[in-house]
């Protein structure tokens, strides 16, 4: 496509461009709005101003001419001899600061535009944000937000930049891009102007883009009353009997079938589907080749729900029989979560279907993850610092039940709080984001494999094509998400997100500092102590603390006098760190036995030798303590 | 400064000027060199392009008269109106990518530079680094490739860019600012051209800037042979105490000074120093108010190497004292560490002469640090680990020895192989650069206080864009330090400093992902396995193995099968993480004891109720391991 029918195309959808004129590689050039551009439009060019294509700064009839000839003879210069096919465009030169715009098709995101800074060093600047040609006005800034450039608006050096613009020319570009056959566009530069953006630069490749189509999905996930466990077998050695022995304490009623057992933890075991009353959940944990079959029945049964503990397919090469499965999915309007995966919780009933090793506590957060392994490890976290979880979802290879499926089961589900995942790569993105844009809840997610090396990691193990980590996390972003980056984050950091104030007290000021800049740097605020409460501080303690927060009470502190510090501060809407650094003064073990008096004090004890007895005690008394300063991080 | 006075200073050092023609506020404008700039130069007018004191694209002198009619309207709508002292500048213009050169006077660091990006969103860009007016070539370039627009350099879209340039300019720079009484300038643009740098735009504070005294040190701080403690006491709640029990393992001779004991640990106590034997090095630790008279005494003997344990100082608001300090150490010419200090530690003679609670042990690291607390922690820790110091100083409140004297003393130190610091503030920033600039070993800095930044007056961009904490790092790296974002990898990095290449075993695909992500944006290499070792891994793995680093050998992997894995491995070359998940089939301590056996084989155990076992394990055998991924960081 020319550039003079690409403006056309861009006037279609309300997108100014220069006035500009056409003419013929030999016509005579009648132009009357100076200072001028003149570019060649010819095929046989793609990046124009490279090759001596533009003429900018023209000022008259004669200038035009003068530019012109040098065109050709730039090109000629380059080996580029125009022709007939070939056409001159004359604008009106825009003034004004240079943006970028730009559109691509992702086999995951699908239409996605790309909107910054622009300019000839766009590539080595990447003063870019990604937004979803779905995100309404308020993604649309929550993503411009993150680019630097937009730290022009509102005013800069005396000019009024207005986002008001910024909305109106990326709604335009989301509009032409969904509605038109184009598979990537360039805007380069977009001028802003104080009538709005100015698309003077355009280039364009037609193409089909592929839509996916949308599930719909009849039927809740975690509507379990009657349990059916395939697979559940007295074998200790075997995931079945994991299953079945973490899905007894459940008030859900829960049948086991196995063909070769009688009973099982005293409760009477079925042999087949035939015999087993009506269920609503499936659990199969079956060798792999027999479990298509028996989705096949269930569907045809009218069992709802199924969960493949089962592995043995796309992560072994065994495609098809995932792609059977996720048909089996649609023709009998199931869900089916898995296969490879560790299964689901929901604390109301106390309903473990998992295998996971350590026991789950009730708790308010949703953990959604496509690793098994990473659910078991943050349980086992979980689980010692006696944290829980109103539901668990162990999504698997993903054959039908997916990110934005689990996201939205939890919407009706009161138990849950705080949605948190645990994301390798996603297959459906556009219903991810519109699923992270839909929830009310506070949604987290952590994803894994940043670097070219690690993809290729990730690639070898979740049979995922895992997709470009800036453009998941700038998208999830802007579409409402909270961006974490690190894993234990997904379990310990909602236990606080309701706090906004930090008190710190301290026997050391360097350690005081460093702990101020993680709060900061987390968005919460250090609290400000009031005059009373300095006047009854400098009662108890030596001339030289702080006199601020974070509360230096200084090296020489005693357990008498955290306590008696704590007794002054101490406030139940505040989250405090009471952190010990190893002095020769320092108290360790009654410190400890002070903090765990009070509810939301977290101890940091900054050391490890002379704390080893601090530590044992508050593992005894299953406390969350630190031994350092930076995973502080990880609560915040 | 006018401008074009500027542009005279210029050239005395160089520095490439457009060609330029300066004229009286009425006089005929003659020039013949187009495109031409206009331009103002008046005291009344600061930044030009902002008012309109600027006109580009003059192509002829009728547009020339044209432009001088446009600036002089311009400046009168904003209420400046020119008189005889203000001048005209004609030049040409000059085409080419816009760079940033300018140079503060900063209280820590003297003349310091800032180049990069230049243009008119340089505040908004910040695409800038910090270069020291002492800074070498190789430094200048270490410093210019952490900005983006070092990218374009050697090529960028077809156009050559050299480096070679960005020396010379700089270093044209340098000499300027050292030589001239400047206090701040601003060079923006400086357009880069086929035959260099051209300033364009350029303005100037001329001002005295204060030297710093160099120190020069006549004696080795470590040559400690015959050492007194002053205040070694009996009375276990006092530092004296533990600073004469740490002393007593030395093989150098020690001799403890107390008016009210006899004996301690059974030698004997010496009444006063002038009971003492000869001494080179004395330790105090009395009242602060008797401290400056006994160093008076100590420099009148002799004693060269004074360390103050003693607080009660500038921390207390007691000023004065610690500059009399200082000026007794100039006058003695006495390496005088602290007030306010935790003491020192050599591995050679095992010398301990501080009061932490923990033992040292020898190690090759020298840890230098401003904090006590900090260094308590770190000693604490290191010592759980077995790992050891080669020295350790505590720096304290600097009144005399600081950070560069530190770095200075551990040159001829043979067991020193790690430079590690931690750092609060700075005082004397030159010597500091100067030290990190000529040390021959590793050296690594942590800086404390982020987020606390100096406001510098704001004369220009220079001063918007400069920050304490940036600044410094950026100096410190230039320099040659490697910069640590953890307290904890002063002590852990180090130890696996060595290795160039990582080898992951794990049973969990997920959190190998994120581990090679850490690995790789540490600057490690992940090992390529070769032929041979994947066909013997395929001997003895599940077919489902990832056939690559990271070696995933499937969630059900038994003890046995990570110990096959290690046997095909092991090299002694490589850093080997093993990553254990508690699935179903995991056999902790199985595993934990396959991994001691090995050296260099590090174990992450990510999880925690199922690993309790492993835990203590590791923890009776000293070895380090991890219980989450993103921790692992510190020792990369």
């Amino acid at each position: 496509m020319k550039e003079y029918e690409i403006y056309e195309l861009l006037k279609k959808y309300g997108i100014n461009t220069p006035k500009y004129e056409v003419f013929d590689i030999d016509a005579p050039l009648y132009f009357d709005r100076f200072p001028a551009v003149l570019k060649i439009a010819s095929d046989k060019v793609v990046h124009k101003s490279d090759v001596g294509g533009v003429r900018v700064g023209i000022d008259s009839p004669e200038e035009l001419e003068v530019a012109r000839q040098e065109v050709v003879e730039n090109l000629q210069q380059r080996g580029i001899f125009l022709d007939i096919n070939d056409k001159f465009i004359v604008e009106e030169f825009v003034q004004g600061e240079e943006f970028y715009i730009g559109g691509l098709y992702d086999t995951i995101f699908e239409e996605i535009l790309l909107f910054g800074k622009g300019g000839t060093l766009i590539e080595i600047e990447k003063d870019v944000c990604y937004i979803d040609t779905q995100a309404n006005k308020e993604e649309i800034l929550r993503s411009f937000k993150t680019t630097k450039i937009s730290k022009m608006f509102p005013t800069f050096r005396g000019k009024k930049y207005r986002l008001e613009f910024v909305v109106d020319v990326v709604q335009k570009f989301q509009k032409l891009f969904i509605n038109e056959n184009i598979e990537q566009f360039d805007v380069n530069p977009l001028i802003y102007t104080d009538e709005g953006f100015v698309a003077v630069d355009a280039r364009l490749k037609p193409g089909k883009k592929q839509k996916r189509a949308k599930r719909i999905r009849s039927s809740n996930i975690f509507a379990n009353q009657n349990i059916a466990i395939f697979g559940a077998t007295d074998k200790e050695n075997k995931v079945g009997y994991a299953l079945a022995k973490n899905s007894l304490s459940s008030s859900a009623n829960i049948y086991f079938v196995n063909p070769h057992l009688d009973t099982l933890f005293g409760k009477k075991v079925y042999k087949s589907i035939d015999e087993l009353p009506p269920i609503d959940t499936a659990v199969i944990a079956i060798p792999a080749h027999l479990v298509l079959e028996l989705i096949e029945e269930l569907g045809k049964r009218g069992v709802k729900n199924i969960i493949v503990i089962s592995a043995g397919f796309k992560e072994v090469g065994n495609k098809e029989a995932e792609e059977k499965m996720a048909s089996l999915a649609r023709k009998y309007d199931l869900n089916v979560i898995g296969p490879n995966c560790l299964g689901i919780y929901n604390s109301q009933k106390n309903l473990n279907l998992t295998f996971a090793r350590a026991s789950i506590l009730p708790g308010n957060i949703a953990l959604i993850s496509q690793s098994g392994a990473v659910l078991t490890a943050l349980i086992d976290k979980a689980y010692t610092h006696s944290l829980g979880f109103s539901h668990i979802i162990s999504l698997g290879n993903m054959a039908d039940f997916d990110f934005a499926d689990a996201i939205n089961a939890m919407e009706q589900e009161e138990n849950c709080i705080y949605i948190n995942i645990y994301a390798e790569g996603l297959q459906n993105g556009k219903s991810y984001l519109e699923a992270i844009r839909n929830t009310n809840k506070p949604i987290a997610i952590y994803k894994a494999g940043k670097t070219k090396e690690a993809k290729k990691a990730a690639f070898s193990h979740t049979g995922n094509i895992s997709g470009d980590y800036d453009m998941l996390i700038g998208l999830s972003y802007a579409a409402g998400a909270i961006i974490k980056e690190d894993i234990d984050e997904l379990i310990f950091a909602s236990q606080f997100a309701h706090f906004s104030e930090v008190l710190i007290i301290t026997n050391a000021g360097g350690p005081g500092t460093i702990l101020t800049d993680l709060v900061v740097q987390h968005g919460k605020k250090i609290y400000r102590l009031s005059k009373q409460e300095i006047e009854q501080l400098n009662a108890i303690l030596p001339s030289t603390w702080s006199h601020n927060n974070p509360v230096d009470i200084i090296g020489d502190a005693t357990a008498q006098r955290y306590q008696k510090t704590l007794e002054v501060l101490y406030k139940p809407h505040l989250l405090i760190f009471v952190l010990v650094t190893p002095q020769f003064m320092t108290e360790p073990l009654p410190i400890a036995k002070i903090i765990t008096k009070y509810k939301n004090v977290i101890p940091i004890f900054f050391g490890e030798e002379s704390f080893k007895e601090v530590f044992n005690y508050f593992q005894e008394q299953k406390v969350l303590y630190f031994n350092d300063l930076e995973n502080v991080a990880n609560i915040l």
